[in-house]
């Protein structure tokens, strides 16, 4: 009754996810892991985890019930097909796969498969607070949705971060919850240069101001700054016809002195999201133990990478860029919006 | 030591500020009154207030020390220059003078009679919110301003309303709010057309998402609706280098009931900013009792006038258009983020 | 048309009281001033402004039209009388005298004179927050009152103030705040001592917890500490069977930095109370313009006499201890809750 | 390296640990269960579970590591006695018991036994919300404590419900928070009552006020109702001499909307406390399975039940009623405030 997990890749990432499913999560346990480093796989294996050399061979250890993908973005692609064809449910860290060619080339592979195997980790959508604000979109009570207003602030960044990792590391996740949101497709991106942050080095454009049109004309603005420094501040709010909702500050406690009142805002995104990650690993766990998949899609991998390329092309040339997709296979028809709950 | 003022203008707006010379505010009396429609200069004109038959007449009249003009926008030019030629201090309510060029003759004429008797009405510079948002971002404990998010949500509108309205009536106190934040110039307007609302009639655009770029590249956003229905909703957020600062919630009291605890929001313009009106107009009544004037100035219409064309025309355009001011006068050097207080 | 007041007693808030005759309000002026004093009466004193060298000759003064009382408490009982004597309207500071026999003696002058001529200055009657809250518990959409829960921090007093002067000075404010809530008169009173501040002197208890019950039922208890340190708050919760109603913080910018959002809390009771003062004593002028007086009376200036001298024997004896009242006098029928709004 | 739980008790608080245990909590399955009702007990076990007749062969059972008890009250003792006798940890909902002498055999037997096998659920320790308050308490920050006004508000309770388990049931939980937010015991119980709810039945006293001083002086006020209706709302603010920490609200998304902001309240204890039950579990099998316990032990299950005793006779009496405690044996010693983390 306990699902058997492989964990690929053991950096900071990773390790956080071996804690989860060894310590907080309900009916698995880790069973093999593997790196690209492997003394330092083999240093966060307990007792009684496999420790392979390679991925490959993790993923085919009969040991293995499923995977879980968290190595460096550009070998996602690789260890995602690789469990397809062993048929293997996989959990993958965004990105999907860094281009837009390997995603196509995974949803190629899961087509043909003719099931779901795939699981993409944008945890948001299993964060409280915004599956509040879906439901309170969702339910009508304040009319058709018109324009999300979002803000992105992380307080910083390691020195190799670029502009264009802001919208590929950052505003990847604001893309997957407009999408999420309003059960939709982005049409169009333009990304705005504001004043530059004198906490950005030279050359470095931060903040952003990404600007989504989705399908239906929806606008969905992204203030997003990875120098924020202060906190990581994650806001939004969604414009309806009858009223708005928006995210609530989320500090357990206000205090009052010195002239002043307050609340904590959360320090970085382990804070911010600790439960949205350990929902959405529930989620998966109890998806899979029970035969199936659950959690964004392939099809909503490949959707935040081709809006991620599209955004790029819209911060170089300065002008609206269009988004286009490829036809949505059947496979993944029924609605974006899912959380698996 | 009693000011005695005339009103040219008795519609809604001048009959409020009737109102407020009359019951709320020290050291000022309504000598005169006039209308376009006499007959509502008459029934509005308590015992012992001269009605006029023309702008011209109160003017002139030697018992009257200052004027307020709450007329028709077209008619603002022709009194304001006819106060000038009387050396009479003019409270004109927004905007100045409904095109560029009559704000260009008005600023001609104040120059050359070389000291300032024009104050344009922008009441946001006095509310108490702004004020304290103001001292935030002047202050310098959060740091260089980046960005500014603002919404203008109106209830409703009158038929007539269309969409260069919402440019021109509403989101002009957000032109002018961004002058007066980051005391520097509008450099470009870009405007988006989100969704429709369904409350708006056929061919309407509304909410419209108003881009306006700074000097010093700050940029700011303002999303303006006019029929948003639910309520009068002002927000405004500055983004510093090391922090924000918001516009409260301005509901007195909270309640708690049926599920849920809440405040109110207010209902309209009136309710919102009775006490910045309050304010505005007992400043500049004592300045004018001192000899002088204070409050916005005639090339603070004039730059809000600019804006406003431009925006206009990035509305027909659907592109970004570069606005182009004169250069400004010595006479309104010193700062454009004054409130006289 | 302007009404001439005088005032009597030019110390801390008679002075406030004059700049605010003086500068803000309308229909009225400062005629004439006296003090025990003289010399600071005549510091105070504009051009055009008698100095009178006794309240009893400013009273009598033809010049004068209505008095404000801004006096030293002990002395308030022999100015109102002499109000009355005069047929003149007062406006008496809080207390309205310090003695229930005094105010027995203003009430039964009053009565025998057959018509209204004091006001008692309990200004958070015309609080907005206090009239938003009092609108909410007397609309009845949150069902019949049960309990209030009030706290009154000062951040420092004089060090001549003792805990006496709590109940005296300070909880008489929350007295008639609930009495003004509830439109019933208090009952009982019970003193309970928590632990002793340590930033309190020597023998002075700080805080108190006081408790009202009111003829209803209805349960008051009120926080009262006068050496909070860190703000001028003043909080207030009233429980009923549906739901509850709070006072909101004040703060008009919420700012986000270092970790915290958060915003300002008043640093005294001007700073808080300045609007409610400014609109309490504009009520005031209109009413006696109009030939008649608003606000709080003598009856309510007794009952929150008597209910101090109820709690300062509570506060000794350390028991519960009944309010004992006149019977109240048919001039003062018709609730105790009005503001003059 | 799973722990086997047995529960005793499968009414609608067993269920939910018996679901929280077998899908939510990692480290832990249910080994066996048992109730007085057989076939309830039967009808809740999962294949695999082993349903016992008696509580007694459940503890017995060499199949179950440690035990929780979820039964009705009175049989706590005798299963709690049962659990030290065969050396096993055991989890004890409250009250530990439901006298005070039952209380203290536990204690003498556990004493005996010279280490602790017994943890008591006190949930709230485990709240973020508390968490964060207490964390600001202990931090120095806001200075020495001198007050806590806390609200306990139950939207309904069945028909059998009685003023007296106001205390025993609702208050108990904030008699347990004050011992735990100030780390000392209860002095002296007063209870108050307000008006009461027209929706209490006749003859129930609802709302009550419950006064607890504290050891220090430390003054807790706790408005305890059960007929709130409109929410589960549970409020606490404690008072220092250098400012105040509050809960804060709850929701986690703020709705505007028809002249109104607005976000949620609980609806129940299951939605405010669940993950407070759940990291409070998740602490507990941590512990057993590290060879100890965590969380509140007999002496807090015993003081709660001491103070509830006494808050009855106040009820009863109308009078403060002193708290009189047995000497705190050794075991116990080291603080009230733990929660395991």
């Amino acid at each position: 009754m306990t699902l058997n997990v492989g964990v690929i890749g053991t950096g900071m990432i990773g390790q956080d996810h071996i804690r989860r499913l060894t310590h907080v999560l309900s009916g698995v346990r880790v069973a093999a892991v593997t790196d690209v480093d492997l003394d330092r796989a083999r240093s966060v294996a307990d007792d009684g985890v496999t420790v392979h050399e390679t991925g490959q061979a993790l993923i085919e250890d009969p040991g293995v019930d499923a995977v879980v993908v968290t190595s460096w973005g550009p070998t996602h692609e690789e260890y995602v097909l690789a469990c397809l064809a062993a048929g293997k449910q996989v959990f993958c860290e965004k990105p999907l796969a860094t281009t837009r060619e390997a995603c196509d080339r995974i949803i190629d592979a899961e087509v043909a498969l003719g099931r779901r195997l795939v699981s993409v980790g944008f945890m948001r959508r299993y964060d409280a607070q915004y599956q509040a604000m879906k439901a309170v979109v969702t339910g009508g009570e304040i009319g058709a949705p018109l324009m999300m207003h979002a803000a992105h602030r992380n307080p910083s960044v390691p020195d190799h971060f670029t502009s264009d990792m802001i919208i590929v590391d950052s505003t990847v996740h604001d893309i997957d919850v407009a999408r999420f949101m309003f059960d939709e497709e982005v049409s169009a991106v333009t990304v705005l240069k504001p004043r530059r942050s004198s906490k950005a080095r030279e050359g470095f454009n931060d903040p952003l101001f990404v600007l989504l049109e989705m399908e239906s004309g929806v606008l969905v603005d992204v203030e997003a700054s990875v120098n924020a420094g202060f906190a990581y501040d994650i806001r939004g709010e969604v414009v309806c016809e009858d009223g708005t909702v928006e995210l609530s500050e989320s500090a357990g406690a206000v205090v009052k002195r010195a002239g002043a009142y307050g609340g904590r805002v959360p320090e970085d995104w382990r804070e911010r999201f600790v439960r949205a990650f350990d929902t959405e690993f529930q989620a998966w766990i109890d998806a899979v133990a029970a035969g199936g998949t659950t959690g964004p899609s392939a099809w909503d991998g490949y959707a935040a990478t081709v809006v991620c390329d599209t955004g790029l092309a819209a911060l170089h040339s300065g002008a609206r860029e269009p988004v286009s997709l490829r036809e949505k296979p059947d496979l993944y028809k029924g609605g974006i919006g899912g959380s698996g709950r």
